[in-house]
């Protein structure tokens, strides 16, 4: 039995129950939970004891006394039409009272008005009280939106729970450390904390300054929902400190374009840009400081990356400033896994996996013990490429004490990790291909791409999700790279290269297929015998007669309603074909695109029924392009059918198909991992049910095994 | 029994079987078929005498004598991309060359060699011989084209009949009389002709000028089809006249638009606009010349809609100047009959029903009489709503002669539709709302709208096709308008107003949704009280945070992935509302549009099952506007509930939803029609089953009928 590399929650009132999973499980550290208290005696259980730390929250005392320190939202109206030469627009239309408050200061200065009709910013306006704002001189049947600041009354993440729960305790309010004073006060609030909590030796920061954006309807309705956006860091003084660092006045706009909030699916405009910059700097720069005095205190400062982790990009420029000792992430992927285990720069890295150890998911030894088990078997894989440090639990350990089989569990995926770690021993798996992801994001979107709530489908990016799933545990060395990167001459160090996305997005890529340079760098790489990944709308953009930009090297395109006229012969399916062979049930592509068509000479790997013959909608296709080779697929969900085909697409596409029966396992619901450094093999079932595979080892011997549910057998040269 | 108003096929081997059927059936007008010969005697037979015509083609000698007068059609090359800096691109690939030959005339003046990657024309090139034109200092990994002119090898509509029989004749070559000694000629075989056929007292041109475009990959195969596309009307000659009218150079790209032949979803640019000018012109010009001839020899020159008809459009602006006396239409739908039927500015209208008179088509006798009862059902919809003047039936009539049953129907359908004629006497029927279609095509495209192939479904526009349908039966009264007419004020005319169709097309309105002008005045129409429905992408063109620009009108947008992070709470379907109380079955939307979601405050009215909550697919909508209500739906297809659905609709959106059961028939399946002359009412049955149903008279007195299956009863006040 094995230790370490574990954290489990603990509580003042299960210290006994703490002691003995310490023990079962091996666990090396405690951490508390929502609700629950430290023992006194928590350093004596465990090497390390975390404890949650709020930046900007908690000290409600400081934060009522002081209204000018709260933290903003960049808000913008409803849509309204005029329909007479006045118009009055609520501002508190459709949202929620007790989080908003209009926030009137220089509102001349910083608030806008625009004719979305002629997308005019106009200029005969004012703020008439009572939340409103009244246009004259309004030109009839135009709309028209206000944008402006408003006051973030109420911690977003607390609002659901505390509304549900009918909680009565003060609503945590954020202060906003652009203010120095704040910045002042937080950094005294976290000297005295450290002197009271001395048994901490790792605080968990829940997490910075600013947090993902998230606006309510009401106490238990969303309105929006987005982890990726910065609306909730700005505020007049943000603004003031944009302009003195720029030279140029930062715009509620930039932020808010047309109502979208320029969410992470829209390329920004340069004004955003620099604002994130700003942003990022100034996280970084203010956490250095409190992590300095984290450090000073002798204690490691974790970042839990969730809640108020605008700015601080895990991937992003500044990020290493910080001086963070760990990161530790909510897990319930591959993807969110190789999210946390890629992040670079940091001590170590830590998951936590599902379920909770709460009353509404841990309730039933069958059950739990099932969802740990799928849930791990998917995370595995991520971890099998490229491990995480730690991993933990989170909730209430004597909700686990009364599930044997669930306890059992949790020790030999504790006791599997940390074989897992010890034999991946830091050094890189054997890996076929190089493969990049293209976006317009590139690296700093790291294992984030398509997505408003991390890995949370939603039906127009479903497919474009499961790719990027499947590659989490692939045996590919995955990069994210931008369109300024191809610029750069990158492309030639990939041997597939990924573009994925839906039409007009930042991660399609949107006016970057106009640029003639883009093109003929993609399609110099792709001809020289680079491979290309299409899924969905890969290179779309309505130009000189093409919509996919890249069509002669993908063999596909779009019929958009404007060539219906022209008959598209190319329908026979070759479904014969390398890609296919593994393939058994109809593929899942989770929704994807209609009346996609076949250039002359592209292999069509599967079609959609047809409503007349020359119409029929391509869903997945390859091509032969100069020395290159093409992928395309309308989507593709993830499955293990998928990804299998996925493996054997990019292998196509980067001519080496004879790579795949190399460290590989037959049976699509097994994979195999290679590990040079030492020799060994993890032929690894991701199951809950038996599989017999054939196992092929690094130079293509093979060898027939039977796994039992879930197991990972390790195989030595 | 009545006679008259029906036209059938004879032949010289049938005299004594046609006699007989002209007694039985009533026939007063007999013609000649491909393939057949119109008897001696045929004068003897009936009051008129048809006799197919050819303007162009038919004189073979003569065609292949001149090359020089061969007739030209504006194609374009397959794209090639440049792997090197040197390209050359085979004019002839996908070519039939049996159809074209490549043109060389003065081929720097005319051909075009476009870099589609910048979307620049280059001069960097010439023609190399052998169809090849070779491009120099090619930009690598840039995509080219070329514009050039082919002849016209062979006639269009012969290629595949030809080809599948085997036929061995000379193959039809056209010629084309924008050349003086052309036409001269045109107008001597004329002469020549009506010497030679005394007794033909209606010549059937089938049809002018210049053919539908129509290439073949090889004479059994498409390239592609248009019914409605100008470029075998194009050539040096028609270029250099264009230059001498309007003063600047007519370019093949303005043909050509990139490889889409600027079909009719394409809105056409100011020198295409020209361009049919002047083809509409020349062709009604020229055949003004030809049926002044036709006149003096005191003969009726009547329109086949179809082969040669370019140029001849029959809602143009210069139709009426040909002064022909008739149109003959091919028709299977409602919308076809009403694309003949509304035709204005002739002496009579005739539609050729279904089936054919052919082996294939005609050789069973309960199969080809449910054909013909089954077609008719659908057609007399709108016969009942604006009459042809005649009827016919093309084909062998000795083949009908074997089928008892069919002949029995044929005569009870001539009989119905002389009596549905005479009651209806060329009086209005009662109609119940005034209704426009919008596009940018307006009258022009009457019964045209969204089609590629007349009626043919392309999966693409299947959900635009079927309301046309509905409509053309319906008690409404229909006109077809334009965005120029919605700026001339013409809006007010109307009860309510129809955008349907594909985002970035003619149809839906493209860019003209971006003209303020245009928002104001169709907002304010229906903030005012005005009635409007949207079909598929109804206004639609991304700008300022909307992507369908009457959003707020209509009540429902598109997510096109760019505001996945709003959450869309307008999701409870109204399934009692006024719209639906006839739906029994699913809406067949017939394809339609995905991610519709619904603004806050429209009803919902249908949507599709939840992938998560807050982004179901809505695919029925209605909303309140000012005064005004609109009505949306991704599409419908044509079928009994669809229509009565739709009627529902458009009653409601005109708030006269008193008016329904005001000559009306209850089941979906029975129709009611009204003719106030006469003060008689048409109720029918639409099935081949029998149908029970409630009948309303214009006051809204109820009465129940039984209706035997295809019935109409007549109900006189």
């Amino acid at each position: 039995m094995s230790k370490g590399r574990l954290t489990i929650p603990t509580d003042e009132n299960f210290v006994e129950g703490t002691k003995k999973y310490v023990e079962r499980w091996g666990a090396d550290a405690v951490r508390d939970c929502d609700g629950t208290e430290l023992p006194k005696n928590a350093a004596e259980l465990a090497e390390k004891v975390y404890k949650t730390y709020f930046v900007v929250r908690g000290d409600n005392d400081f934060a009522y006394a002081h209204d000018e320190y709260m933290q903003n939202i960049a808000l913008i109206s409803e849509r309204h039409t005029a329909f007479s030469d006045t118009l009055e627009i609520d501002l508190m239309e459709k949202l929620f009272d007790q989080q908003i408050r209009v926030n009137t200061t220089e509102y001349k200065k910083y608030w806008q008005v625009f004719d979305r009709t002629t997308g005019e910013e106009i200029s005969t306006w004012d703020y008439v009280g009572d939340n409103k704002v009244r246009i004259f001189q309004a030109k009839k049947m135009h709309e028209y939106t206000v944008n402006f600041f408003g006051y973030n009354l109420w911690d977003a993440t607390q609002v659901y729970n505390y509304t549900c729960n009918n909680w009565t305790v003060t609503k945590d309010r954020c202060y906003d450390p652009i203010y120095p004073e704040v910045l002042e006060h937080i950094l005294q609030n976290l000297d005295e904390w450290m002197e009271k909590n001395p048994q901490v030796n790792v605080i968990r920061f829940t997490t910075f300054l600013y947090h993902f954006f998230l606006l309510y309807l009401s106490g238990v309705s969303q309105k929006l929902f987005d982890w990726y956006n910065y609306a909730m860091s700005a505020s007049p003084a943000m603004f003031k400190l944009f302009e003195k660092e720029y030279g140029y006045e930062m715009k509620l706009e930039y932020l808010l374009d047309k109502g979208t909030w320029a969410n992470q699916f829209i390329i920004p405009s340069k004004p955003l840009q620099d604002y994130y910059d700003l942003v990022q700097r100034f996280v970084s720069k203010t956490m250095a400081k409190i992590i300095d005095k984290v450090h000073a205190a002798g204690k490691e400062a974790m970042m839990f990356w969730g809640d108020n982790w605008m700015g601080a990009e895990p991937y992003g420029k500044y990020f290493a400033e910080m001086k963070l000792d760990a990161v530790v992430g909510s897990v319930s992927s591959g993807t969110t896994v190789r999210a946390v285990s890629d992040i670079p720069n940091l001590k170590y890295k830590e998951i936590r996996l599902l379920p909770y150890f709460f009353p509404d998911t841990l309730n039933n030894d069958e059950r739990s013990t099932n969802a740990l088990l799928h849930h791990w078997a998917i995370e595995r894989r991520a971890i099998l490429r490229k491990p995480v440090d730690r991993i933990g639990f989170g909730g209430y350990l004597s909700l686990a004490d009364k599930l044997p089989n669930f306890c059992a569990t949790v020790e030999r995926v504790a006791n599997e990790f940390r074989t897992i770690y010890d034999t991946m021993d830091n050094k890189a798996p054997y890996c076929s291909l190089k493969v990049a992801i293209l976006s317009y994001w590139g690296k700093e979107k790291s294992w984030m791409t398509n997505m408003v709530s991390q890995d949370a489908p939603y039906p127009i990016t479903g497919g474009v999700l499961g790719f990027l799933e499947s590659l989490a545990g692939l045996p590919v060395d995955i990069d994210f790279i931008s369109f300024e990167d191809v610029k750069a001459g990158r492309l030639q160090e990939f041997d597939v290269v990924f573009n994925a996305g839906v039409a007009g997005t930042a991660f399609s890529g949107d006016y970057y297929w106009k640029d003639t340079k883009i093109l003929e760098l993609v399609r110099e790489y792709i001809a020289n015998g680079g491979g290309f990944i299409g899924i969905r709308e890969p290179s779309a953009y309505e130009y000189g007669g093409r919509f996919f930009q890249l069509s002669d090297a993908l063999g596909v395109d779009v019929e958009r309603g404007k060539s219906i006229l022209l008959h598209r012969h190319n329908t026979t399916v070759h479904a014969d074909h390398f890609i296919l062979r593994d393939k058994v049930n109809p593929v899942d592509y989770k929704g994807g695109l209609d009346h996609v068509f076949a250039n002359d000479g592209a292999i069509v790997l599967d079609i959609a029924p047809p409503p007349c013959s020359w119409q029929k909608s391509v869903k997945m296709a390859a091509n032969e392009y100069g020395k290159g080779r093409c992928f395309y697929t309308v989507g593709l969900g993830y499955n293990a059918e998928n990804t299998r085909l996925l493996y054997r697409a990019m292998l196509w596409c980067a001519h080496k198909e004879e790579l795949l029966e190399k460290a590989f396992a037959s049976n699509v619901h097994t994979e195999c991992h290679y590990y040079p450094a030492s020799k060994t093999y993890a032929l690894v079932n991701n199951t809950a049910e038996e599989q017999k595979t054939t196992f092929y080892d690094i130079d293509g011997k093979a060898k027939d095994y039977t796994l039992a549910p879930n197991e990972i057998i390790w195989i030595k040269e």
